[in-house]
């Protein structure tokens, strides 16, 4: 199977390890491994040239420990869980609602737990191991837990999402772009899940990577300015309905998705087509890349549209890599609930609007010698409360309360109601939020998957010049001095100028080239009894072993300009 | 005072913001802004530019959640704890160490806490806020603990170092390199400590970024390849022996520092070097640098040698922002120990050495009789045991002992010993590890604190051109659509070849340019009304505010050269 020998070679090569493995190991983690760990970053990295440069989005970064009440604010300390029941025979514990799937194959995803003991008991579903009686299902909190300081009161959590951390200090990230939308912040960072039993290898981590941007837009304004520009690409989208009426994916143009309303926004829109030329130039095929809509089953109830990026995997199927999904004003509502802080955003109309509106005068003669020193301030007060409400109070207490350093009771006599007219320049909002959400440990892994070649006389990974960890293998023909030091010099040299470049003398030549394709080197410099001669050496391409003799003082040039793109192999 | 000033820009523009904000903040976390969020970034890369492409060390990335059998054998269960105290009326809790210092200027550390408990009742320490009695001393642990899994049995911690994630997996490193010493492998991450109570900003997190390089070496070879290249280059050093007799630094060069035998060794003083330029080009002035070595009493005790790379940083003093050490076998040592994996590396001598051994030869004639199937596997063990061991064995007990699948008892009847020559090829040992550890946000406030200017009519962050957050200004003199659009193009362009360049339209050029040199934008470009003309614009510098006008076609290719130093801003 194709996954395993990726897999394979993805261990013995040194892209992906195991963690803690001389501990017995530990499941749901990993090691990036020397090759892995720069394929991933190579891959971040190109993720910031879309967002961060090309986007112009700020990055942030916040920490991985969180405070409760912030993750209380976000909903996940009371429902990021998931529904556990245990065998009281063997105490092996399991996903009720994964077993009662495989017991019944039945969706029953987001059920109560009530419900899904209700039907374990009903249908005498059994412990799959040992055929035990199941228990009672409980909500089992997927957040790892710690504490923080010496006191020993503080709960905290590992971020069970990078988001968070950009929805919390957003008033600061208001003010850095001048109090404007649209604007957009990302954080590339790692994310905890603290599942029950992974066993999936990359595609269920309990320590993980993210890349999310989010998108702070005007809710009456989802427009991407450059969506003229990219209106007549193709999609591959699974929209809900075609799902529920299990019909074929549509290929579809940006523009077509937006007037028949199958996504809901350009900015929307414009994320998927971002996502799938990220997906395209590190090497996924289109066929196996599809946008599928939530349902409206598994949508959350804030969220106005959601999309998942799958890649298809084999061994594990479709598998989201990405979600992308238009989350309302859920997230900063909440924060501004349990923060006590707005977090709403000043929007000026485009022309001020004159509104008629009741207020609250007070009357000098009583108020002045009543409140003394604390008239300015009450009066401040006043002004900014609607006059109803004052009405309100009186009707009920008598009196309406203002809390100062201490509470003023205002009575009737100290107001005068009247009708003003008011210009009114804008208006206060929550912001709506798009949200790419990149799954960076899935994406190296479906990168290894469809970039791996098998061919009759070598394995190798086919990866993007952009992102290959070693960009250049030298080599002296045979292990010479005089070759060898030949050799060195222009690996010596690559590596001044910022390229990854490895020397290699070990072995035959052919053996050097079968290892140096195997982990995807996508070109390899030889050096031959010749260029001690001609001062050339032979430039050889990954893909197709074809081979092109070049200048020594050229190597550095060339390679700079076929890893970047601006020349391919064939124009040598 | 600086420190303030520096803090607050940083605040204000988006470098640095306390994290959680809006939840009352928590002690020692921290927001990287924007701004400060690419600087770090920066920085970060230009040590992989050292580390990775300069050193040809390589780069992993493991878990930052760890079971606690890893850090067990690490020494930190047990050891990376701080002495506290209770106060017993206001129950405030504190560093008993620290209490003790501030109240006899003595220094305690590293003292039991039984003798800590001692001083302070003997010497009537009180508690520093209400006056109350002091509790006994207790051990707090300063890692962050957790629970991982389900069944929640498992203790992990939230790593105290990233260097543990590369000694975990180093058999798997070792085959990684072909089974040959030296080698280095680094590792840039997160790293936590919990402070009971940090109030240091920065300077003390809770959770940390730390650039951490193990390199691996032959305990009887600790040269560098290129240390004659160095071997001139001056240090400023604060051996131990200055510090005891309170003489002044040494200005030294490194191959003095290796003769006078001041530096352990080559290895360790090119270490030296290497913090030493990485610091110089981020723009640390050498007077605010030294290199300071470890005290004997302050030194872990496996440390062969230990200098931090300590920052004048005036608020704080002398801070150390890198940790270089030659920790010797220690933590593989530990390692293998505890995990019972053989963590040596196998040496090859020059020439094969001759040695007579003892040897136990099984007496086949009982052997195979008496053990039959097992006995092709019992011959291979006594092979591998040393006779002696064998010998003492059957000595104590009459037998000695091997376990397979169950265990045979070997008796004196069963073997013969005799005499042989082997010829040994090399040995097993335990590599050394030299150990550079950078503070990553130490050294992003170091960098700001010194990069921070205060002239008559401006404040700016001298950042040199590869940190700078922002790279360059766009702006039209006066905000006139035309003017406006070609500026937007040229942002635009400059954004397509990957540069972070800012567009702002708003304010007074004068206070264009002051907000741009205020968050240390090298250069801003300026379109003006003769740009329609003559296709030109002004590029200015920040440091000097000099002004040269160049062709709008040439913009990209000048700020690429000026950005990567290839041409100074006086070659315009």
């Amino acid at each position: 199977m194709k996954h395993d020998n990726v897999m394979n070679v993805a261990k013995k090569r040194g892209f992906l390890w195991s963690s803690f493995e001389i501990y017995s190991g530990v499941a749901g983690f990993v090691d990036y491994a020397p090759l892995g760990a720069i394929l991933k970053n190579n891959i971040m990295n190109k993720w910031r040239k879309y967002y961060v440069v090309g986007e112009e989005f700020y990055e942030i970064e916040s920490p991985t420990v969180m405070p409760e009440e912030a993750l209380k604010a976000s909903g996940h300390v009371d429902h990021f869980t998931d529904p556990l029941t245990e065998c009281k025979d063997c105490m092996d514990v399991y996903r009720a609602d994964h077993v009662i799937e495989e017991a019944l194959d039945k969706d029953v995803e987001g059920l109560e737990n009530d419900k899904l003991t209700e039907i374990i008991s009903e249908n005498k579903i059994r412990c799959p191991r040992c055929g035990g009686h199941l228990n009672k299902v409980w909500s089992y909190h997927l957040m790892f837990q710690t504490l923080i300081g010496a006191k020993g009161k503080k709960i905290g959590y590992m971020r069970p999402e990078t988001a968070q951390g950009i929805f919390i200090p957003f008033k600061r990230l208001l003010r850095f772009f001048r109090n404007k939308l649209p604007f957009g912040v990302v954080q590339l960072g790692k994310a905890y899940r603290n599942e029950i039993s992974p066993r999936q290898g990359v595609i269920r981590l309990r320590e993980f990577t993210q890349a999310e941007a989010e998108i702070f837009v005007n809710p009456e304004d989802k427009t991407h300015p450059h969506f003229s520009q990219i209106a007549a690409e193709k999609l591959t989208l699974l929209p809900a309905s075609c799902q529920m009426e299990s019909k074929d994916p549509l290929e579809i143009s940006a523009q077509e998705a937006l007037d028949k309303k199958i996504v809901s926004s350009e900015m929307l829109i414009y994320q998927l087509y971002l996502a799938q030329k990220f997906l395209r130039e590190l090497g996924i095929p289109d066929e196996a890349l599809r946008f599928r809509q939530h349902l409206p089953t598994e949508m959350a109830h804030y969220a106005i549209d959601c999309w998942d990026v799958e890649v298809q995997t084999g061994r594990y199927g479709w598998v989201e890599i990405i979600g992308i999904a238009d989350r309302a004003d859920y997230d900063l509502k909440s924060h501004s609930e349990y923060s006590k802080e707005d977090l709403r955003v000043f929007i000026e109309y485009d022309e001020p609007k004159t509104v008629n509106k009741k207020i609250a005068k007070p009357n000098m003669s009583k108020f002045g010698p009543t409140f003394k020193g604390a008239a300015p301030q009450l009066m401040e007060a006043l002004k900014e409360t609607d006059a109803s409400t004052i009405q309100d109070s009186f009707q009920e207490k008598g009196y309406y309360p203002i809390e100062l350093d201490s509470v003023y009771e205002i009575l009737p006599e100290h107001v005068e109601f009247a009708e003003v007219e008011e210009v009114v320049r804008g208006e206060k909002i929550f912001p709506h939020v798009i949200e790419p959400s990149y799954g960076i440990d899935r994406i190296v892994y479906s990168v290894l998957l469809h970039s791996f070649h098998e061919e009759k006389d070598k394995t190798y990974f086919k990866l993007a010049n952009d992102i290959a960890p070693v960009q250049v293998s030298v080599f002296p023909l045979i292990n010479k001095e005089k070759l060898a030091s030949v050799a060195i010099g222009i690996k010596e040299n690559l590596r001044k100028n910022g390229f990854i470049a490895d020397y290699d003398s070990s072995g035959t030549i052919g053996r050097r080239y079968a290892r140096s394709d195997e982990i995807g080197v996508p070109y390899a410099i030889t050096v031959d009894h010749e260029s001690l001669e001609d001062q050339q050496v032979t430039i050889r391409n990954r893909d197709n072993s074809e081979q092109v003799r070049i200048p020594i003082s050229k190597v550095e040039n060339i390679i700079s300009k076929l890893i970047s793109s601006k020349i391919s192999f064939e124009d040598l």
